[in-house]
């Protein structure tokens, strides 16, 4: 019982929760080298990579129309703020990433907000903070949808989200912070 | 003859000039792990990493007060514009890192202006960028400034420089980019 008493208080971490879709992600499961419903945590110094090169992408997308390296996300804290968040670069010389409707091409970067979805290629990437309290780690979370995200933007919210999960149908009207609802909401 | 004319048309690299001060810089060779008055060319996907740590660190400062890591920074392409540039990170907990006179905190990060001075501690660095054409590879070069690069800032600018060298004395008041200057203008 002292053990637990004397052990200092836990930190909450961000998480970055990613919900992929690829039109084709069954019967090419380009998505097969990524582990789901499993929060990774990374050191803050760590530039996570997302790409074709396992070699150098932490993420490996198995996709012959992947760039070695597709983009990566590094962690921030905003200047004046203690909000914590992401940048994201395009990495790719051959394909613009698309966050909301921001176009970035190779070598341009975004903070992402709180909530978007990514796209580039035929990938859908929906984007959704955790807020957490530590500046040493951030940590990463894969679902995968079962529909294209981009036809589900108008679904009302319905449950608060488990741990790590967030439901396939309701990713993009999820809200990912922690919400107290009550019963009666439901 | 003819292999000169069958290569490619060399580009130009973008290079980041940094001239380094710390008042004890000779009594305590804080910068004697660094190379200077050569370019060092770094891949776009690197993130240049500055501190004391040399596992960690390409750039090494031998200096108990330096973190682990210091600051990071890493090449980026301007949104909706063709210029290249670098984004600075403080990675120092103990420490705020001032870019002109914007204090970044840990994890604070910002684009550095084209001329600026971080300090950090009793680290003053010159960081001055000459533009290249490469989105492939960045460049930095080191030079030491005899004197504090605060007490120099009104100094009349005089010469072109060189290719690889800032001249010590007049580092602040000097453009990189290479100027034609009539003789008369001397």
């Amino acid at each position: 019982m002292s053990s637990m008493e004397e052990v200092e208080t836990e930190e909450t971490v961000t998480c970055l929760h990613i919900t992929l879709y690829h039109p084709c992600q069954e019967e090419k499961q380009v998505f097969r080298n990524l582990k789901f419903h499993k929060r990774e945590r990374h050191r803050v110094d760590e530039v996570a990579k997302f790409g074709r090169d396992s070699n150098i992408c932490h993420y490996n997308l198995m996709d012959t129309r992947v760039s070695r390296v597709q983009f990566t996300l590094q962690f921030f804290r905003q200047l004046n703020s203690s909000e914590l968040g992401f940048e994201i670069k395009n990495m790719s010389k051959k394909t613009k990433l698309i966050v909301d409707n921001v176009e970035l091409d190779y070598l341009n970067k975004i903070d992402l907000p709180w909530k978007c979805i990514i796209r580039f290629g035929d990938y859908q990437f929906l984007m959704q903070r955790q807020d957490g309290e530590s500046v040493d780690y951030f940590e990463t979370c894969f679902e995968l949808a079962q529909a294209s995200l981009l036809q589900e933007r108008h679904l009302p919210s319905l449950q608060p989200i488990p741990e790590c999960g967030i439901f396939p149908s309701l990713v993009y009207s999820q809200a990912v912070n922690p919400v107290e609802i009550d019963e009666n909401d439901l």
